[in-house]
């Protein structure tokens, strides 16, 4: 079925390297600086509230869920917080752009066995000297033909990717954790799409029903990728 | 001298649309929620020190100085600030990214003219959904081939830039209001550059000593490119 494959593209973070447990780890710590307000649950679902009401005009990233932090302490303490907890919040943000780089098992092998058989590239989403900053950090770029940080993941900016690439949708496939970003709008466009999941997925990447398709896969770890491809 | 110029590149803030202005105004309110504690100017030098201090972490762009103007209240306050001064740093710095988009004078006449001549590209840095976002409110975006979003403007982001357009140096115009960020690194790399002020430029921005060198022009309007080109 991957017969035609000439572009295989990854998702990055949580499909090459770990990145949403760091973003589990912040609310958590967040929440604590809410607990004289809030009971965790509650604090992390208002601090989420805030984020989605943002989305469009952040994007995603570390900077506008710092951003987010802030204004969520603001909106729940009604602007009477210490500002003790916005300083701590910024702080919680800066140490999670300074973190390392924590490959996924398999990825390393998986480009090694692919790289000169296929032009590989990155599409991600997120900021972009954070993900440049990562790509960097992870010692993975030389594989890469092209980078692509993508301010979203729709049915157009896959096109407009796979423009930008030269690449044919059935040339193409994506590859990544989220069947929302990663799957759903490459299969509209009629290019491929493999899903690796990964153990969390962030509330507003997931998607309750499984996808069926002829030009989709799900694995269970990303080296069983290649096994699909000629 | 610019015969053999296949691409042309434009920066886009202070030299499609008005940007520095936006950031100024902001400064200045910014400024005014201080007043309680430091004079104006020393308010504004302080915010400057905090960018300084963050522009690797952050790069550039409005979200990174939002989390500049909370962290400088919070430092200048020894966190006393009133919870209130942070809330209106977020408000200042949201309105920001919701200005509209005002056009300076002669660029639409500049990319009429030259559309369909060159592969006409942007290449700017900032982040990258603010700056998709302006592109499409400008509606100049179907005047060009490419958009690229740099992280910085260094040498290097311009050779990236040139491998990425499969283009050579010597075909390659950068034009831009910028003498740090849009001329020289391009003459380092063997490039060509045309300058066209902006009144106001950012402090980080500055050059003191005038560029003289033979790939090299300053206009003082956009429209005089046009008679720089064959």
């Amino acid at each position: 079925m991957f017969d035609h494959i000439k572009v295989i593209a990854f998702d990055a973070d949580d499909t090459l390297w770990v990145n949403e447990p760091y973003f589990r780890e912040a609310e958590l710590k967040f929440a604590e600086l809410l607990e004289d307000y809030l009971p965790q649950h509650s604090a992390v679902q208002e601090l989420y509230k805030t984020e989605m009401a943002n989305l469009a005009l952040y994007g995603y990233g570390v900077k506008g869920f710092m951003l987010c932090m802030m204004e969520t302490i603001l909106r729940v303490t009604e602007n009477t917080a210490h500002p003790d907890l916005l300083h701590k919040a910024i702080r919680y943000g800066q140490e999670m752009l300074g973190k390392p780089i924590e490959l996924l098992d398999g990825v390393e092998a998986v480009l090694q066995a692919l790289n000169g058989r296929y032009r590989l590239v990155v599409a991600t989403k997120g900021d972009l000297l954070d993900q440049e900053r990562k790509l960097e950090k992870s010692g993975l770029a030389h594989h890469f033909h092209h980078i692509e940080i993508m301010s979203d993941k729709r049915e157009k900016d896959y096109r407009k990717l796979l423009r930008h690439l030269d690449c044919r949708p059935d040339e193409f496939l994506m590859l990544g954790n989220s069947v929302k970003s990663d799957v759903l709008p490459v299969l509209a466009i009629d290019g491929h799409a493999v899903h690796v999941p990964y153990h969390i997925t962030w509330e507003h990447e997931h998607i309750a029903q499984p996808v069926i398709h002829q030009r989709f896969r799900q694995v269970n770890v990303i080296t069983d990728i290649l096994n699909l491809l000629p």
